[in-house]
This record gives structure tokens, sequence and C-alpha cells, in this order.
């Protein structure tokens, strides 16, 4: 056990792209858990978009993190000692660490892992919070049927490929859209997609309308953006928009240049009577049981499927929250913060 | 009887605001009704925002109106002969006959009307497609709840009217948007919502503000445009907006300058949780029995009332609807083509 406990801080508030010297790694005594408390040391850190808003001084749905604070983050460790009846040294857990080697958390913010059942790392992508978010988004606001067609961007990330292979499950076509070749691929031949358009190809437009040619009944929104104006032209009538991130334009600094195409959204929401819902994964909170027995049973039943994309070491978090913001990650984005002794 | 069916047809496609040359009024023999048939001559002919769609070239949710084809149009009538057992010489019907004074009808597109429980012309207004509209875009997607807030524009006007009110009976503070200040007064008024900002006001935007203490839980959209922009400030988490029509941009013939505010739109959709969801009467016809015996109800029992804004001459119609896309009617406006003899 290191005698230090290493947290990445937010050292500045970025403008526009996060710069790696818009965090800083400190040291600080390692914590004790007081009664009713459990002491756990971090294995995996989740990297995930929603951390960008996190960095911002306005506050979003949660507050920002404070200039010099530990940057925050959903976390699965081991616990090292522990106050608080029912765990105890060595058991697995789910917490919200954030980006540090060490937290002390009270029960009610840990869940108890069970490696024998899935990989510790899937509580953090599959059987977590994106797979949750895609799970709830998918059918409480998309509510699939079958014989539709929906389209999920970022379909290679932690979100985006749960997203497409529930919609298969229920019937649906499933069209991603993905960043590079070899992500489309994957997505197609491994997750088994119908079809995935490269969004950085001249020629996205015509190939993301030729993959659905009975137009969209569910667009999943992760993106925003340049995805987003495409998929307006396709999506039919009574078609459903579950909006869960924008990632594409959590770096603006500014508003894109004109014509302002608010009319023209709106416009197509009346003629095509959309839905356009937002949501946060906090906000189906109850639909947790269900989710873990549903996806935990198609996972173990091998008909869904998932990458992770693991960077090794603590200081190579900043990086990595760069670089997924880029679209640089390929699938479900982790930090490898002490070694895993299930694998 | 005239001799001569006048009608009033498209002339023109307009670009921008609709011009009266764009009409013309053309004479034609007066039609027969065949067997099954009703021939009816039209009282009242009510104007809508939507009938400016029907004069562009692109398909809406409903076809266009033919160049050389007369508009289209709810409309109130007399049964002048009948070849449909059940309908008599003398009866009052509500058809679709457009923009003329007589039209044939199957009896599948006619409701009979009874002039001893409330006045005919209502059918085209509180008791019609309007209210029908208020009506349905509240309850099933507003889905207001005592103590919300609801946001209404045009609220002088057919939909606006009706939407405040049942959100008053509903148990909301209803806030209305009018573009006069008499119209404002009205609303308060007569209407009784519990208040209503003027739009063209300078300090419109703070005013409003204002006007809702605690938020706006449900927009009621049926303008867009710049009341949608200030709205969208004050959404309370978990906020509902029915969208019903844009009569603002309707006359528009190209997206206004930037910057594009799609991406902060859809920032606050997720950040908010907002439920922003188009809709047009016709997806919630069979909710037409509910609506018939709850707002007759409240109409009996003088919970709510309506104003009418009178045109007299089917010459015009194309003046009354021009000036219904710049506001300048006040209550619910319809064209009288012939003397209403219950009055």
């Amino acid at each position: 056990m290191s005698e230090v406990n290493r947290r990445i801080v937010l050292a500045a508030r970025p403008h526009g792209a996060p710069k790696e010297t818009d965090f800083r790694l400190v040291e600080s005594p390692v914590p004790t858990a007081g009664e009713g408390q459990v002491l756990c040391r971090t294995i995996y850190l989740s990297i995930d978009p929603y951390m960008r808003g996190r960095m911002n001084e306005e506050p979003s749905y949660a507050a920002p993190v404070g200039i010099g604070q530990p940057m925050v983050g959903g976390t699965v460790g081991q616990v090292v000692n522990s106050g608080l009846p029912g765990y105890a040294p060595g058991d697995f857990v789910l917490g919200h660490g954030g980006w540090q080697d060490y937290w002390v958390a009270d029960g009610g913010a840990l869940r108890r892992l069970d490696p024998a059942t899935a990989p510790i790392s899937t509580a953090l992508g599959m059987l977590g919070m994106p797979g949750l978010t895609a799970y709830t988004g998918l059918l409480e606001i998309g509510r699939p049927l079958p014989g539709e067609t929906l389209v999920v961007a970022a379909a290679a990330g932690a979100v985006g490929a749960v997203v497409g292979q529930i919609a298969r499950i229920k019937g649906c076509r499933a069209v991603g859209v993905a960043g590079t070749p070899p992500k489309c691929d994957y997505v197609v031949n491994e997750l088994g997609f119908d079809a995935c358009i490269d969004h950085r190809a001249p020629d996205f437009r015509r190939a993301l309308r030729a993959a659905c040619p009975d137009g969209i009944d569910i667009y999943f929104e992760n993106v925003g953006g340049a995805v987003f104006e495409a998929v307006l032209e396709l999506l039919n009538d009574f078609a459903r928009v579950p909006v869960c991130g924008l990632i594409a334009q959590y770096n603006a600094t500014e508003p894109p240049p004109g014509p302002n195409l608010v009319p023209k959204l709106m416009r197509r929401v009346l003629v095509k009577r959309l839905t356009v819902r937002g949501f946060i994964v906090f906000d189906f909170h109850d639909r947790e049981p269900d989710f873990l027995r549903d996806v935990g049973g198609w996972l173990r039943e091998g008909r869904i499927k998932y990458k992770e994309d693991v960077v090794a070491g603590l200081k190579n978090a900043p990086k990595a929250l760069i670089g997924l913001l880029q679209g640089r990650n390929f699938g479900k984005l982790l930090v490898r913060v002490a070694d895993d002794p299930t694998r």
C-alpha cells in the first residue's frame, strides 16, 4: 500500500478544449475510514464525457468541480479497511471515488461487485452508468418497436455500443455512426449493427440516407452537431430523440455561425410530430434492478459484447479525457490506477 | 339562394407574407349533391394559421393547395338539400368546405350542430379544432399539475385563450403573452389568466421573468421566434413544451441570421431534461368525445369564455388571413359568409 494518496485536481478552468495544464497531480495523506465508513483503493477510474461539463464554472445538472478539488468520477476499487459492517478488506466495490488512489465512502455510496459474475471493470461500462444510460434512454424514451430504425452516434463508445445492441435485441434495424473505418468495422462485424457510417467521410449524409431506407424512428442523441443535422432530415413521423449527451459541442466556446437553425428544427418537430427529450441517468435510478437483470443476462448469454480502452496510470487520466473529447478512444475508456487482482 | 358558387382560389404561391393578389375570387355553378351526399351553404369560414402552410409548394403534414384550387378551411353551414338519410334542409353542420359559398360533403365529413347547445360558430373555435388543439396539447403533452406555471403565447387567440383557461381549471398559474395592451388586459381581466405580457414591450424578457417567479413548467408553443427564446431561459427541470404552431415564422423566406442557437437549445434540453414534442390535432382525434364533454361543460358552466373576431364577407377572407399572420385579429377569427339565422 502506497503511503500517499495521489489526486488529480482541477488546476484551471479550460477555455475550449482542456489542456494537460488544466489539471495538476497532488499528493496528500491516505485518508482514514471512520465509523460507518470504508476506505477503498482505486483500481479503475472511468473517464466519461460528462466530466468536461464539471470543469466549467456554470452549474449544469450537477455542481462544478472547484479549482484545487479532485476531479470527480466513477471508480471500481477494493476495500482496504472498513468501519462498516458487511464490508471487509479485499471486497470489490463500485463507488464515486474520483481521480485519486484512495477514497472514503459511506455504505450508501457503494455497490458490492462479485468478480465471479462479471469482470469488475464492467461496473463502469456495460453494467454501470453508461449501460444504464443506454438502457433507460432507449427503452423509456426511445420506446423501440420491432421493425423500426434506430441511429446512434459514437457507436463504438460506452453508451452507443449498448444502445445499438439492445435495439437489435428489440427487433430494430440499428445503424451506427462512428469516427474511423476500424470503428465502423467493429460496430458491424463484432457488435452486429446493421450498418455503421463514418461521420468523417465526405459522403456522410448520402451514406446515412442509404443506410436508413425507411427513415429513422429513433435517434439516440449523444453527440450533437453535424450528425444531428444530418439525422434531422431523415426522421420519420412520430420519431423519438432521447438526448443523453452532446459531446461534439462540449468544447465549444461560442455558438457556431449562422444561420440560426432553431426555427427549422422547431418546424421539423411540429410537422413530423417529433419527441425530443433530454434525460440524465439519475432520473431513472429506479430502473437499475431491471437493467442489471436484463443487461447482465444478455451479457452472460453472449448476446451483447463490449470493448474496453484501458489507459495505464492515474497520471494519464487528463490525456485520456482530452482524447475522449476528440473521439480518440475505441471502446469504454478506463484508467487502470492499480493492478486488477482478478485478471 | 344565390345562383353561383363564389370561391376563393389560390392564384399564386406567396414568397414571404401573402398578398391579396395571391388569391382570386372565381364564380362557378352551385354544385349538386349526389346520392349519399349533402349540399351545404357556408355561414362561417374559419381562418387559421395552418392555412399559410397550405399555400406553399412543399408538402407539410398535409398536401398543399393547388394553384387555381379553392383554399381549404373549416366551415359551419346549413344543409340546402340532402341525398343522405338523417340530414334535412336547414340542419346546421360543421364541415371542411373551404373558402366558398357552397360545398358538397359525405356524411363522414360532417358533424351535426345543435344551436340550442352552443352558438354554431363555436364549432370552429372553442368547441372545434382550435379548442381540441388546446385541450389535447395541454393535457396529453403538457400534463399540468396543480401549482405549476404555464406560459402560452397568442393568449387572446383561438388556441391560447383555451390553453390558459384550462390550465387555470387544472390548478396552474397561467401566464399569457399577447401583442397589444388591450389584448393583455382582456386575457387577465376577462379570461382570468394570472398575468399577460406584451411581447412587443421593450422590457418583455424582464416582465416575463417577473411574471414567472417559480420558472416555467409548461410552455405551450404556438408562435416560435423571440417568445420561445425568452421562455427557454426560464424553463424548469422536466418542463414540457407541446409544439402546436410557429406562426411567427410562417412567412419567413430564409433562416434568421446567426449565431446558430441549435446547440444552445439542445444543451438546455439535456441539462433541464426538457420534453419538446410536436403534435397536430388529428393525432388526438380519439379524444374528441372527452373534449366535447369537458370543454362543453366548462363553457355552459361559465368557467371558460371566448371571443370571436368576425369579418363580414367571403371576399374579405384573404385580408383576414393576411392580418392573422400579423397578429391583427383579436379573438377567434371567422369570416361570416352568409347571415347566421340563429342570431
